[in-house]
């Protein structure tokens, strides 16, 4: 017998029929002997329909409302589940953050989890119920309702699953686990059996939208071992966990791409100490996310900063950018949004060097210029011309190759 | 000064656009210098629409689930008119019972109140803030979801005003007060200025579609004064008060009707003891709620009983009566459910003899036969053919001098 925590996503619940379907899932799990917990999202559709009346009323509102608003989602959802398992006789109880707790801090609409109350899912699961949890959500400790932001739900499942000690958690998605590409990019991308957490959280990070770095991080804190698959068909799945020595064998284990970011340039910036300071300072107070920084060597006194920022944030920055400029004295700002960035990420880069020459070397073959670079421990990930994104994925694919599941 | 408790139904905020125009007469009264609590429902149609959703799941839900899913509804409708107040400028805060807490009885969808944590909305209120709570429902003791069934939000409105020592307590419906006759029957009705809890009590059992009576009896048991008016105009409304001496001038405050009831006679029932308390035995057991009951003198040792029952009810319990008269050897039953009960109610009558009597000549005046009499301290109930419901309530109308204002 295991303890199983499972998390079902939006899709997974966005009808009564896949409500139904859920359930039989559940069951089944339930029938092999193991004890089930499930952490459940609103209905697809039905967070967006919330926002919208919400924005109906005032673009403006408090977060405190927002959150009040858009945690009666998930509470619809766990109510219907509720019901669809009793109705085939299997006894469950559905449980809002407060009746658990799930405590988190005060920060409306992106709270952290600081603690799960387990006593009284541990009397449901002694009482033989599957313990089905609002996720997303949560409670301050005087009592505020709280949303968790991107990824709340999965976070949730990963929280219970370390509180509760489960063996286990199985994250459904509308994806069957985690492929060493995009599928609709490339056919012959491959699912992979399993991913480390380290792996997980920078191809999580770079565009590959199967579960949010929170999430992985957190399991990784509290060594949860997460299996992601599909709510849709029955296929096996990818285990996200340590990584182990059979990982070590692939150099790469997947390629990513992500097409929402735009480059900024200012050029002729002055080298001077705290100039660096001056411009990301002002990026970082409007509260704008910078993801790569590339500073050239200085020449004349003079260097060039670059960084991406999320195109929706593009028109802001601009602005922000052009003022900054003239204050320090640079000579301009330059902007592209038709930008890519492709990202080779792999746990065995680690110990094998080289991967980002065949890297370079591979997208040169069909040539395509890098504008930008930025590496880390386990990724290379190169900033290329949008409209060559699909094509350097598959050449990338093809020179780690991830077709054959060997390096 | 006044502490104010108002209350919003379904319709009252089932758009945004209606919701903006209630934070409006809430900010009127508040900048009047009023402290403000506010109740409210679902949006029309939500709790409808979540109903559908859990038949479609399963009808034989589990009334824990039916709570925990309905009581999303007033979640959403809280958050988005605390919103609409805040950006008019008007600070305001959404409670959920738990949080307050609202607590009841274990009883699912049919819960009592026992007790109103104030201390929340008191802080709310000393922060110039409008403390808007979710109608409708509450929390046990261990944290259990309730709701309250019928008439719920009114109730949670009055529990309100009671616990915060309101003033007043002002329920904004679809209609404009409590009238002495249904104006769709007759154009002649007139809106009354005030009632006494007891008639409005009577009224509402007896057809009059405006406040639920276990809401009146609340008020009446705390001497909660409510008034009750339309949110779609800026009418006067109705006071539902203690009984003043302004109001003994009448003798009769109102005619009403209901055609929702249906007549089953057991004919030739051998005159023992016990005989009734087999048959309404029978009937409570199966849940019905018998209404009206009359058994006249025996004749031979033997006597009819009549009674009325829920139309939707009818079916079931001729069964059931078949079952019983063959039983208790009695000849027959009969049903009849084209029927109509039409009252008169008036405080007034407790001290004036005389209105059954003027009842029955105006009845019998238009040729109107009386099936059933029924009376009470302060009501007087027939019976009649349903073809004739309307002409009824014109006849006792013009009868008692409603139109005049007097009798």
């Amino acid at each position: 017998m295991a303890r199983i925590v499972q998390k079902y996503g939006g899709t997974s619940v966005g009808s009564i029929e896949r409500i139904k379907e859920v359930a039989g899932r559940i069951a089944a799990r339930r029938s092999e002997g193991n004890e089930l917990l499930v952490a459940v999202s609103a209905m697809a559709g039905e967070t967006d329909r919330l926002i919208s009346l919400a924005e109906e009323v005032s673009p403006l509102y408090p977060d405190r409302e927002y959150d009040m608003l858009l945690a009666s989602g998930e509470q619809v959802s766990i109510a219907l589940l509720s019901m669809a398992l009793n109705a085939m006789g299997v006894p469950a109880r559905s449980f809002l953050s407060f009746q658990l707790p799930i405590v988190t801090d005060e920060r409306h609409s992106l709270a952290l989890i600081r603690e799960v109350g387990t006593e009284r899912i541990l009397r449901s699961l002694e009482r033989g119920e599957v313990a089905v949890v609002a996720g997303f959500q949560g409670v301050t400790p005087v009592g505020e309702i709280t949303t968790l932001g991107r990824g709340g739900s999965d976070t949730t499942a990963v929280a219970l699953a370390a509180a509760l000690k489960a063996d286990f958690c199985e994250i459904y998605t509308d994806v069957s686990g985690v492929y060493t590409c995009d599928p609709q990019v490339y056919a012959a991308a491959r699912k992979l059996a399993r991913v480390s957490y380290e792996e997980m959280m920078e191809m999580a990070g770079l565009g590959a939208r199967v579960l949010h770095p929170r999430c992985v991080e957190l399991a990784r804190k509290y060594g949860v071992n997460i299996l992601v698959r599909s709510s849709f068909n029955n296929e096996g799945g990818t285990w996200v966990s340590e990584e182990d020595e059979g990982m070590e064998g692939a150099l790469i284990s997947g390629v990513t791409y992500t097409k929402g970011e735009a480059k900024v340039s200012i050029m002729g910036v002055p080298d001077r100490p705290g100039i660096a300071a001056r411009i990301f300072n002002a990026l970082s107070d409007k509260g704008i996310n910078v993801d790569m920084i590339i500073q050239n060597v200085s020449r004349d006194n003079m260097t060039d900063v670059t960084f991406t920022v999320p195109q929706a944030d593009l028109n802001r920055v601009v602005l922000l950018m052009e003022r900054v400029a003239q204050e320090i004295g640079a000579e301009g700002v330059l902007s592209n949004s038709d930008i890519a960035k492709v990202s080779a990420v792999g746990a065995g880069m680690k110990s094998h060097p080289g991967v980002a020459a065949r890297m370079f070397s591979a997208l040169a073959g069909e040539g395509i210029n890098i504008m930008m670079i930025s590496t880390s421990e386990i990724k290379v990930s190169c900033v290329i011309d949008s409209r060559y994104t699909e094509l350097a994925v598959r050449v990338l694919h093809d020179a780690f190759g991830l077709e054959r599941g060997s390096s």
